[in-house]
């Protein structure tokens, strides 16, 4: 069965990061009707462009949906956002005037964490650019790490290309083994010699680093030690972080983000035995959110939106 | 035989480094007549306020000479400076429209290795905020180390501090053992949680990494298992890099920095057996370095200063 669009809110996941902002509108299924994908959406970096990202990547999914543009203003939206697990970002972008008929604002752990499991209970380590454990159990929310660049966020892969980097200088003064990640950072980065490594990569952002992980990874995989050792150590920390969010008793546990399919097999085995695929992205993790949150609403007898809500429900 | 201000140009020494710049001014037997100290001098950080420190330390140190300011356009000064190693900065620098009669210029790491040895040979470890080696050998620099932070100066101050973050992050996270240094850590932070010290010392610079090799030190001293595991591990690199210098047949080897002292009883015995005591501070080392710039200078007829240069030395 699926509803007309006019007996029930058309639902829109929203799921912003450090690099890009994916928006997918859905039907009342939760069948994908159209995505958008945007610009950087974290407030801790930006205002003007979060705000900017979300409308963008809302706006262009309706188009791809082949749905009009005006009705960004009867969506309601499921906003997962990095940085509002600080009390002051999330206020901000709380009070937002945004364009959407109604907005349930939440970290992207969470929404991430709910479209891993489809909306139920469950754990899950996110592994990409940073890394952090997140646990949805009995209406409670546990984090672990994601601590941030430089000093958290092991096991990462802005973490693999930080140590990865601190060993090429090594390598590069002799104070440290030959090996084939040494050729394969100085060949990414197109440099010779240490002045050249430092003007590259020196004091760049998490994102810059990151971009080194590749070689750490097809090295570790091609048997070189010292990715090998980089590897280890970081999958060593992800293992650790897994133990730990199972303690919470969460019924799934999920590895997600851009390096989870090769961290997997370093991880340890009675991890590994552990994992779930995840079953939905982060965007519809948003939808779910949404609609728990509308549910709630609902049923605590407040109306969707003040002005037209209940019209629009009826 | 003490010469006459008249018959040779007064030299000043100025050092000058990420927090401070100290200047003194000798007479012709290297005799300190005064010291003046302002703030930061590294023009990767400011050019304006770097050439405001040199004037400023030098004045200061003709105040507490007792000598007249206007004796700033006589002095023949030896700068070392963080950064110059660049040649843009190196570059800029030296055409700085200068008070000086004559200004000759270099990396701080030299006029600090020229310190530690008299004007002679040797080479030498700084650790301090940074860490860096530097030898000078047969009118040839070499420089290992000291690629900067937070990817590189394992060993210094600011390297123990993130070691320590890391550490405590993972701790409170239950993920790592507990230790004296835990609670020292978050003594000194005045922290309770781990949103607390990320407020606290997420993202900040290298000195206030740096503050907290002070619980390092104290923690390893006092026996704590993981404030001596990353003890270790930063001495061993140094002891590393101690035995890389010593191949470029270095007479001399030095530790110098606010770290030495506590850094020395962690390096391998063959190295503590191979330092020797720094014999003048480094902004005696930037006298050494104008002496002998000048006195290269004279031997290949070139004048002190273009005007006058020839008078004051008739």
């Amino acid at each position: 069965m699926v509803a007309s669009r006019h007996s029930e809110p058309l639902c829109i996941g929203i799921d912003g990061g450090g690099s890009k902002c994916r928006a997918s509108v859905v039907d009342s299924d939760n069948r994908v009707l159209g995505t958008g994908v945007a610009g950087p959406a974290n407030p801790l970096h930006g205002y003007a462009q979060t705000i900017d990202s979300i409308v963008r990547s809302a706006s262009l999914a309706l188009a791809d949906a082949g749905l009009s543009p005006d009705l960004l203003g009867e969506l309601v939206a499921g906003v997962g956002l990095a940085g509002v697990n600080m009390p002051s970002l999330y206020n901000k972008m709380a009070s937002w005037s945004h364009p959407f008929r109604k907005m349930y604002l939440t970290t992207d752990q969470h929404s991430a964490c709910l479209g891993a499991h489809r909306g139920g209970e469950g754990a899950v380590i996110i592994a990409g650019t940073g890394s952090c454990g997140y646990a949805w159990v009995g209406g409670r929310a546990e984090v672990l790490g994601g601590h941030g660049f430089p000093h958290g966020d092991k096991g990462s892969g802005a973490w693999m290309g930080m140590e990865a980097v601190k060993y090429l200088f090594l390598a590069l003064d002799g104070l440290a083994e030959e090996s084939r990640l040494k050729g394969e950072l100085l060949r990414a980065l197109g440099s010779r010699d240490a002045n050249d490594v430092f003007e590259k990569i020196g004091g760049k952002s998490s994102s810059h680093y990151a971009r080194l992980a590749v070689q750490v990874v097809e090295c570790a995989e091609a048997g070189d030690p010292v990715a090998s050792a980089i590897m280890r150590d970081g999958a060593g920390y992800i293992s650790d972080l897994a133990d730990k969010l199972l303690e919470f008793n969460a019924p799934r546990l999920s590895i997600i983000g851009g390096l989870a399919p090769r961290l997997q097999p370093w991880l340890a085995p009675h991890v590994v035995a552990r994992l779930a695929d995840p079953l939905d992205p982060p965007e519809i993790g948003c939808v779910h959110f949404a609609q728990q949150s509308m549910a709630a609403d609902i049923s605590a007898g407040e109306p969707i939106a003040e002005s037209e809500g209940k019209a629009l429900f009826g």
